[in-house]
């Protein structure tokens, strides 16, 4: 296949099946729209790039995705402006990471052309589905998963890459409260907590209920070693304001290096709020909300957006946050989503039209 | 449904795929038999179990095990001895461990009876698969996996539970030659190690080809901390004998507990074989080879049954294993083989009639 010229067919439905659904009230990542890409790794090489009618996947039981979890995915979103136009933020970050999620899951890497022709063409045919009610955007998920067959426990040598798109509302609904762990861990040294690898969350299904069944909503991982430091939520990187300054751990093998983590970065900066990015101790935490210095804690992520934390809990202990007008995260998740909806300039050439 | 009186409908295949296979030269797990047993758990409980033909599933692109690893699985074997009755070896353990690893991924366990009667229908519906060639057997795959729909990062609300069931040979050919891991790891404390999750498979597979590209079949993983200890090989168990001691690590919540292993400590027991379950560093390996009190490395599990290891590598240096005669290793793995195939009594208990 020539790369440089890749055309992508499209294979409409007969019946859209957009009109059953109420865009003023949609849930996160439950309705999907009509069309997904679809494209085959298979003899060396992937192939057969196409947009097809949303449909059910057949797969043999032995699918090694089945029996060894070889699967990785990314977390986009497009936006609609005002006069119709769609965008998208960042998009080949996520190309690009999907990619080192590819190489230390042993899956072979999509081309940046077949992940960004295939992702424009399904935008185009399901532009109509891209929601606009406040806080609404359509979610985006590229998934590639290991669909060759057989039980050795040794890589596919079958793949399939997907886009799937769904029109969603907000990830978390009301107040955040996490808890910070000190049983179980989500990432070891040297394994694969910097991808966005399948096994990283089912791995934090079981503690994250725990916590929930303590009035949580996420959990806040930390080292395996000694549980003392923080890392990430899993489904979001975490920041803190102490005082004025911004704090976040600093990406590692352990920790998923977000695009929302790092826009917020850099919108620090530009905005000159003091900074700094290095390893953050429970007992920092703990000590700065006792002592008053502790302002706010947010998650960032696609999915999450930006999302405020009400309060944290600790070794059996409830930590509250204060309730800030003007905090970090609203003016964050302001200027970023100012950007993705095109309402305000773009000074970092983020936005990414689909034309 | 009343678990008592658990009753497994089967829908046998119009023609069987039998006589198409050579089953003198029978690969690992790449030949499947007629039939497979699948059960559903939808609203809340485990729902008509049943034997059906082999076929491919059908899922939605959003199906959880696509985006989040949320799967599980066992590995057995059923053994023809030569009056032609079958047996299973200690099947009771997988089913527990099966639970185990539920419980971790947030997956529903499921039920001992539905396990046991419906693998046991399977294995008398497809009973003249079950490959009679000495070192072949009939590989037995359970595995429960997230088949409920949704972006949500969260556990799915319904999972399907198969066993399928492969004609099989040895899982390797030839001499195993392993890399005992310094930079990659498998495991963390408080993760998943221990459970059968698919996560942990497919984190092991770029490490693994990078260790194939410089000679050797296996990674032997090490502690995430400081690569200092021992830990297990992904798809089996390591043991060590110094001078006539056999040693290997203790289970964690990082090293799987083997059924192999296990029965291996207790038939070293029996015989009175001086042995350790303790933490090994590697270290202490190197130095056994170096002076020549390190006798065997070699790897036990349900697909590589007791595998001798012929040198490991370590720190680029490569460190040959000697060739003994009546090792442990070929001693344990025919104590095993014969109680497994009916030669020999069976004085554990281990053996398991399906009748």
């Amino acid at each position: 296949m020539d790369l440089s010229t890749v055309q992508i067919p499209v294979e409409r439905v007969a019946h859209s099946k957009r009109s059953e659904v109420d865009f003023n009230h949609l849930p996160f990542g439950k309705v999907v729209t009509d069309h997904m890409f679809i494209c085959t790794f298979r003899d060396g090489s992937w192939q057969d790039p196409r947009v097809v009618p949303y449909q059910p996947i057949s797969l043999d039981p032995s699918a090694k995705v089945f029996h060894y979890g070889q699967t990785i995915f990314e977390g986009m979103k497009a936006y609609k402006d005002t006069e119709g136009k769609v965008w998208l933020f960042r998009p080949e970050d996520n190309q690009r990471r999907l990619n080192i999620s590819a190489k230390r899951l042993a899956i072979p890497e999509v081309p940046k052309e077949i992940f960004m022709e295939g992702l424009k063409t399904l935008l185009k045919t399901d532009q109509d589905w891209i929601p606009t009610a406040p806080g609404s955007s359509l979610y985006i998920r590229p998934f590639v998963f290991a669909s060759g067959k057989g039980f050795h426990a040794s890589p596919a040598d079958e793949y399939t890459f997907i886009i799937a798109c769904s029109p969603s509302g907000p990830y978390f609904s009301g107040k955040v409260s996490v808890r910070i762990e000190e049983t179980y861990s989500r990432a070891a040294d040297g394994g694969v907590g910097f991808a966005k690898a399948g096994g990283n969350y089912a791995g934090q299904f079981y503690p994250t209920q725990l916590a929930m069944a303590d009035g949580f909503q996420q959990v806040v991982w930390t080292d395996d070693h000694h549980h003392e430091f923080i890392e990430e939520a899993g489904a979001m990187n975490i920041f803190v304001r102490i005082g004025n300054t911004l704090l976040t751990s600093p990406t590692s093998d352990r920790i998923l290096d977000g695009v929302t983590r790092k826009s917020i970065l850099q919108l620090a900066e530009d905005e000159g709020i003091p900074t700094e990015v290095r390893k953050i101790r429970v007992r920092e935490l703990v000590e700065a909300s006792q002592n008053g210095t502790l302002k706010e804690l947010f998650g960032a992520g696609t999915a999450a957006v930006v999302s405020p934390i009400s309060s944290f809990g600790y070794q059996g202990k409830r930590y509250e946050l204060p309730d800030l007008e003007n905090s970090y995260a609203s003016q964050f998740r302001k200027r970023i989503t100012d950007i993705q909806y095109n309402r305000a300039k773009d000074p970092f050439g983020w936005r990414f039209p689909v034309e």
